[in-house]
């Protein structure tokens, strides 16, 4: 269900839930889930019941099931993986008297959850009174140390209201039940019971569970420890079994009287590390977080933060949804990104079990843009990661008889894990979106270590790809057939230009970087025939356009193909109503495609094929995946439909804070999240910097009065402020104090001296504000719509 | 592995396998099996032991299993239907003392099975000495009845050549284990255990077992009972289980003396019917084989095949592989036909689980063809069984949103199961051969009673279905788009020629039958409107051509795809060695599409088109498919390459004879089989009627001296007999004693009072024979060279 706009009160840094709404459980786990990149907690209630889906994930760890085919095909891999519900320690249990503290019981008075995005925290307030009569008032503070890897901490503090003997149960659970799995393709198999107990140990105040997966046979441990302050007298005991671990407390406490536990919560895992050496690992974290103490994570964590904050927070005057939202998702995505350290960035980050947990091309097509401007040392692990997964890549590239490397269209571990070939395998345009990343890395940063590290050789790899599945026809262009871009509803298709335009880009950078690095390029075999080879292909890339039309075809062909019927199949996701038969050979458009490339690719477009393809997809693209939305915000914004674009900034930003795709439950959508920066940023900001240059054009629409961004470029720290008339730049740090931008399409030398203000170039709409496919325009417009008398 | 020619020597009438190759046991069971279009029963030995694929099977009795799909989709079919191997039936089991006869152990002195193509039977004479050192004969005769379609017979003689003490078993078992199915995507899934017991019998001299599958609830029954003589004396007794039954029959025999056993086996099976008038009909049928006798039912079976064959038969001169081949096709195709009385046609007929017993295309498109002319009751008989489940089909173009009816791509019962949509649904043209095959029914025949009755529901429905399909582009042009042709090396492509030319014919039929038939028509809520639209679109279907290369791509853009490299990448059948992802943006063919197209629409090509798309498409076609070689044959004949169609005529006759596609086992490649007769008669005898008229235009290749072939054309049967100089038609039959068909593009005619003989038309061939894909040479001509010094 849609989540209402009183689920979550808008609050520029917090998100507050002012009760307990049962139905919207697992909704409310996502939006409140912590992660430092490497271990993730689902907001689940600390006594673990009633929850939607419970969830604790560590990057990178996952089990293997067989992917079935009823009519099998060369190529198609066998295996899949799934992220794993490891042991969860968030448990803690209550029992007030002999009842147990169990919302759905009881007198629940109050119930508040807020997650402070400064703080990076996730505190719970619940007054409750136990069917015996008998109230407590319970708060719980999480938090995943982003200082401190493999940390997880929660102060669990009971006060009395009557007297009260108070049983708690600090747990780690192994194995939990997971619910069905729903009859839609994008929700997630379920997996049973995959760990297996190697050992389990209790001391004093704690406790330790190892487990093993069955079949990709990676070990975890996850170790608990407890510092327990009570007003009355306390007992504490603990026992463990295979699967379980239990430190319980006991105290008897008069109206007034505070029981205060403080659980320190480790996990490491490992693929080559043996159960003592994993034991050891956790048992550190636990010394580590006992000398660091509650504080000074909670100390920490702020720190960590502001950091952040400093140089990625957005503000967005005038709007107070998007203003709320925009920090929702930074923080999200620098949860899902900070401690990766060379682990994918999943498609829902670690925030639940959907899409089995993998990565997708949104983390270098929507999410490592964020990053690379906001936290670039995380976006250059990513990268990292990519390069570990190239001998995959290779092996994977040789298997489709390609040369190079071809990276997967979905996994965790590297394989690829696509069992629809047709919009997975055929999507290569993983491949260029990767190659962008890493040459954006370079351009913002302006560190090249990471193409000398590793980046040649992606980029290397990817180019030999491309040039072996493209080809010159007879008539000397270079096109690439059979490949699936960005828009799932035409698929395997010729010359899709957001590919053909991407590949040529990879090529150059490739090429590019082979001239900078000439030794290096040699010992991985490139010779100047190659690199010339690869410029031959990009003067010949192949570029469909409809002249009679005036505009891009998707491509070849597109404009011609039957239009959407939709007078009468507009039952959304099209995709659950109507075949892939049918969908493909029409003018429909799952999400934008030609649309992106004018974004991504934008100087290959002038600005009146912009206007005229902005206005020709719009009125064909159903939105069905989100990340089109903020996509058609950058679109719209640049020719000029600044209210449509706002309403496309706020169905990305806002997608799982209103739960606007109906299955935030199952993980929030990282890059639509990120597409809320983006949106905004790239949106109203105008920036650019798919020419090497930092290019920005603000001008915003009439419901934002001031925007206001960072950004890091090189050295520098950048903020750019507009209104609707001026523009202004500040220039942060930096060796040489100046730095020459692109504003407006001119050349602009901003300094650290003093602020540099410009007038907004106001943006004219060549033609008029575009229609949508019927129950398809923005959210935000057919809510007013729906508002109006 | 390849059957060599020594396996089953070249004999004009019978096929022969002189001693028992334990190595080819599978496909020597295909070989052999026995059907009548109701029963099949593959030529496992009498003993049960050993077996390549234990077989019994009866038309349309299916078991549902799950279809997976590890990414599932809208409109996947979710269940599988697959044959069953019911209740084997034609066991008999001999001791000889105490020593089981089994051709494994003991001293296999020799051992013969003939197939009597004139007879309708399977002999196998055994002479054998058991380990202990005795020695008996043991002769079996075993037919499936084509006049008594429930019965199969089993004549089983022991004759002893030392003093022996003979048992012998007769059983009824169900739920046989099946081997483990290969991991080939066109080896059908074993199913375990299908079969749940319903009742048991045992009588006199027999029993019954009733038996009903888990989910799609069909029951069964198979009866068995003996006439039993012996010149020893004997002792007969009867017993069962749940899923077995058996009877025992015990002599004492000196040196010459002989047991004979007489077993009449049963079968009948229904979706709605009750045990009870189940068991009644089988105790009928086993009545009605007793009053007719061992003797009568063999007669019958010569009488009905003497009859087939009367206008059926084809010789070959010159060439006796073909000749035994081409009536070894004849003989299946008849078996999978002849009392199948409105259920399907399976792929593999009754033979084996290949492609899980399901019917495809090649029904319409291959075997109705030759049955028409041979047959014409079977075909008509299959036709009607696409017209009991047009509701099936009306049900599926609905679920994709399309007007009238789709036809499932593979079934048993009537629903889509194709698991694989690109090269399933997608291949909407299973629709358009349907309605050929009707329209040639029609055409063939003069009997128009069919249309009445059903077909021309099928045609508008059909005809419904490509008008909601097609669209009209902005140049319009009548296009259809995201579909698949014959070859399945290249899908989902737009304006596929094959396609496109068979559904404007497809609309052409459907609107003449409305013109014949006006008043049915309006039954069907056709109107002159609506009949006006399908001419519409048939004015103006988009058939591409390049101009550059003076040849029709096979869909719009294939001649500018890149070419297969055929240089490095020729391990065949490509499809299991490289990924459809490459396979599908590429000029390499799996199978005849154009070049079909060409057949089937003869007139929509001129002579020179004919022979330059030939050659085309000769170079790119890799023949992976066992629907191609029969289709080449024919187009290699017109344009004049009359070697290399012969080549592709022994191909097609020989597949299942030599083993050619190495998976015989699975059961016989009915449509090639039939492909024997068209590669001869519509190749050499030029044979076309997609001008409603009967036309021939026989030619030679050097290596027959003479083809001589049958033809039923409405109430005439015709005989063609062509020699290098001269051909001879002769006409029986008719109402009007006179008929005027084309000759060598002539109309010429021809009476019942004498033969008509007329010169051959020496075909010039346009271009010298092309060249194939290395190692895709045909196999004949593979031979001929490696023989060469």
């Amino acid at each position: 269900m849609m989540i209402s706009d009183e689920t979550f009160p808008v609050e520029p840094w917090c998100i507050r839930e002012t009760e307990l709404r049962l139905e919207q459980l697992a909704e409310s786990e996502s939006v409140f889930a912590l992660s430092n990149g490497h271990i993730g907690l689902r907001g689940n209630l600390d006594e673990g019941e009633p929850h939607g889906l419970p969830g604790t994930y560590l990057n990178g760890f996952y089990e293997i099931r067989p992917l079935p085919y009823a009519e099998a095909g060369f190529g198609y891999p066998e295996d899949g993986q799934s992220i794993v519900d490891v042991t969860n320690g968030k448990l803690i249990r209550l029992l007030v008297d002999d009842e147990p503290f169990d919302v759905r019981y009881g007198d629940l008075r109050s119930h508040e959850r807020v997650l402070d995005m400064r703080a990076g925290v996730l505190t719970r307030s619940a007054d409750w009174t136990a069917p015996s009569g008998k109230r407590v008032k319970v708060t719980s503070t999480r938090l995943v140390s982003l200082a401190q890897r493999g940390l997880a901490a929660i102060e669990y503090v009971v006060e009395a209201v009557d007297d009260v003997l108070l049983t708690v149960q600090s747990e780690l659970v192994a194995n939990e039940d997971q619910p069905e799995p729903e009859d839609d393709p994008r929700v997630a198999a379920a997996l049973d019971k995959p760990l297996e107990a190697v050992q389990h140990e209790v001391s004093e105040r704690g406790a330790l569970l190892i487990h093993r997966t069955r079949a990709s046979k990676l070990t975890m441990a996850a170790a608990m420890d407890h510092v327990i302050e009570s007003d009355g007298r306390v007992e504490v005991s603990g026992d463990a079994g295979d699967h379980w671990a239990r430190t319980t407390v006991v105290s008897a406490l008069k109206p007034g009287e505070r029981l205060r536990l403080i659980k320190f919560l480790a996990y490491g895992w490992s693929s080559l590390r043996s159960p003592p050496a994993l034991r050891d690992q956790v048992a550190a974290h636990i010394a580590g977080a006992r000398y660091t103490g509650w504080d000074g994570l909670v100390r920490s964590q702020r720190e960590y933060l502001d950091d952040f904050w400093d140089c990625a927070d957005v503000e967005v005057d005038g709007d107070a949804d998007c203003q709320q939202a925009v920090r929702f998702g930074l923080f999200h995505v620098l949860q899902a990104s900070a401690r990766a350290e060379r682990r994918a960035i999943a498609g829902k980050g670690l925030t639940g079990t959907g899409y089995d947990g993998h990565a997708f091309w949104d983390t270098e097509g929507f999410v490592l843009p964020v990053l690379t401007y906001t936290a670039p040392w995380a976006a250059a692990d990513a990268l990292r990661w990519r390069a570990t997964i190239l001998d995959l890549a290779r092996a994977r590239a040789a298997e489709l008889d390609l040369e190079g490397a071809s990276y997967p269209w979905r996994t965790i571990h590297g394989e690829e894990c696509s069992a629809y070939w047709p919009a997975g395998t055929a999507a290569f345009h993983v491949n260029a979106d990767i190659a962008m990343a890493f040459e954006r890395y370079r351009v913002v940063t302006g560190d090249d270590s990471l193409e000398k590290e590793c980046g040649l050789a992606v980029l290397v790899e990817t180019a030999r790809m491309w040039m072996s599945l493209g080809h010159f026809d007879r008539h000397g262009r270079w096109r690439i057939d059979g490949v699936t871009g960005p828009d799932e509803y035409t698929a395997i298709v010729r010359d899709n230009v957001f590919t053909n335009l991407m590949a040529a880009a990879n090529l150059n950078y490739a090429a590019d970087a082979c001239t900078r690095r000439p030794d290096a390029a040699r010992d991985l075999g490139v010779d100047s025939e190659e690199t010339a080879a690869w410029c031959g292909a990009v003067d010949a890339v192949h570029i469909p356009y409809d002249e009679e039309l005036g505009v891009h075809p998707q491509c070849e062909g597109f404009t011609t193909l039957r239009e959407w019927d939709f007078t009468s199949n507009t039952e959304y996701p099209l995709l659950l109503h109507e075949p892939y038969v049918r969908l493909y050979p029409t003018q429909v458009v799952k999400q934008a495609d030609l649309v992106l490339a004018m974004h991504w690719q934008s100087h290959a477009f002038t600005a009146e094929q912009k206007a005229r393809n902005v206005d020709y997809y719009e009125r064909r693209t159903t939105r069905d995946s989100s990340l089109s939305a903020c996509t058609q915000a950058v679109m719209c914004a640049e020719v000029g439909h600044l209210e449509l674009a706002h309403d496309y900034a706020y169905e990305a930003a806002l997608i799982d804070l209103r739960n606007l795709h109906h299955n935030t439950g199952d993980g929030l959508h990282l890059a639509s999240l990120a597409g809320g920066w983006i949106a905004l940023v790239a949106g109203f900001g105008g920036l650019r910097d798919d020419e090497g240059m930092l290019s920005l054009d603000p001008q915003l629409p009439s419901g934002i009065t001031r925007l206001r961004f960072r950004l890091r470029w090189r050295d520098f720290r950048v903020t750019v402020e507009a209104d609707h008339e001026t523009v202004t730049y500040t220039l942060r740090d930096g060796p040489h104090g100046e730095l020459t931008i692109r504003h407006a399409g001119q050349s602009l030398t901003i300094t650290t001296t003093e602020e540099t203000r410009v007038p907004v170039r106001p943006k004219k709409a060549l033609l008029p504000p575009p229609e949508q496919p019927p129950g398809r325009e923005p959210t935000l417009r057919q809510r007013h719509l729906d508002d109006a008398p």
